[in-house]
């Protein structure tokens, strides 16, 4: 089952488990709270993770939904690891893991045919020789290489029906790019919730969910604390990464 | 010095006062949140505040820097108050209240002649008649009346120096209209804060700053939470409000 330097990780609790290495992906506390902030329809539906790594955004959102969840992930070590953790966890009948490329899925799997589309994508721009040479799959993983901001809300757009929603996470210093960009592909944004690493310090991470063909109103939801001035969880966090 | 039912209100606890009246204008949390939040050159400068009302925002401004300070009002007995204001504290050396149209402004004071421009502008669309026949002195304060705000994004920017900085309160519904007009007059937004009126709520305002042709990368700040759980303001707006 596990290959290498995989280890098999606790998901929310002790509910689930999921294959991560330190030399090939670990997901990150940004795709739990991706999970956590989208909305999603609770008894059908279609779902799409772009990006998807070792598959954590939809592992969780299988708790929250019975509808259908594919991921897509372009490095076929880590959709390989997303694939033996939909196994190890029974969920082949709900979860659908796609080795491509997020640009060929409309093709793939059709234009408009999704009810919401996630995707916590690669965050910085291009690196340098050097930086790919060190890991190619953190280098992927983090930076616009095989896919940029605008390639993942134009797929998003093209994937999702009339009404469906659109959820990423990114950082705050790309929040005026982002929106333009989803309202020039036609993704209506309607709920924005900042999360803060601690209180009174600047937000260091975004959530943000748009509507196809949506009418305007942005919500801006309660700010989001990470860690308590001790350097614990707040009861949020502990909520949301383990329901308790 | 008083008129009709004219008061004379306290402005950071008993440093200041300032004319208000409950049936013409009475300043806004928002006008104080955004004198706060603005950033001034300490020592010397020009700024001047568009829609200044009662001129609350020229007024706490003047506690903050030795620059000199225009505010501008449309409705004449509103900046008559301001007027009066202005002359009871004293700050007619630092403050010039004039009565006019903010579109008026770039070819009477000049273009790119101000380091701060300052605006609380009218939140809502125009109102129906009846609305203004209510009171036409709180029609025009609330309402996209005699400006909008593209005129005052246009304004601002034509008033400003190349790197002078406009800083802005509105509505969280508006954000978008607001960053992309900015972006399109020249404005790159650079802080944005959001105020909650209690933990766990939506924002209903927000504070944003641009500079004049400045370089992208927008912060977002700490949340500001307006009132404690038990109705009582919490430690940040009291010493914004009383320093305290």
């Amino acid at each position: 089952m596990l290959r290498e330097d995989e280890r098999l990780d606790y998901l929310l609790a002790e509910d689930m488990r999921i294959i991560q290495s330190p030399s090939v992906f670990a997901f990150s506390l940004d795709a739990v709270l991706l999970a956590n902030f989208v909305y999603v329809p609770i008894q059908k539906g279609n779902l799409v993770d772009l990006c998807t790594g070792n598959g954590v955004i939809p592992l969780l959102l299988s708790k929250r939904t019975r509808g259908k969840i594919i991921g897509v992930e372009i490095q076929e070590k880590i959709y390989d690891m997303a694939k033996r953790s939909v196994q190890y966890n029974g969920l082949e009948g709900q979860i659908e893991m796609i080795h491509g490329d997020i640009k060929d899925m409309p093709a793939c799997l059709g234009h408009s045919k999704f009810d919401v589309v996630t995707c916590n994508p690669p965050y910085f721009p291009t690196p340098n020789q050097e930086e790919i040479n060190k890991n190619e799959h953190f280098a992927i993983a983090r930076h616009e290489i095989y896919c940029t901001l605008e390639d993942v809300i134009r797929v998003s757009s093209q994937l999702l029906k009339q009404g469906g929603k659109a959820a990423f996470v990114h950082r705050p210093e790309r929040l005026l790019d982002i929106v333009t960009l989803m309202r020039q592909y036609r993704l209506e944004p309607k709920r924005l919730r900042f999360i803060y690493p601690k209180e009174g310090k600047e937000a260091n991470t975004i959530l943000i969910e748009g509507i196809k063909d949506g009418n305007k109103g942005l919500k801006i939801l309660p700010p989001l604390i990470v860690y308590e001035q001790n350097g614990e969880y707040t009861s949020e966090l502990k909520y949301i990464l383990y329901g308790e």
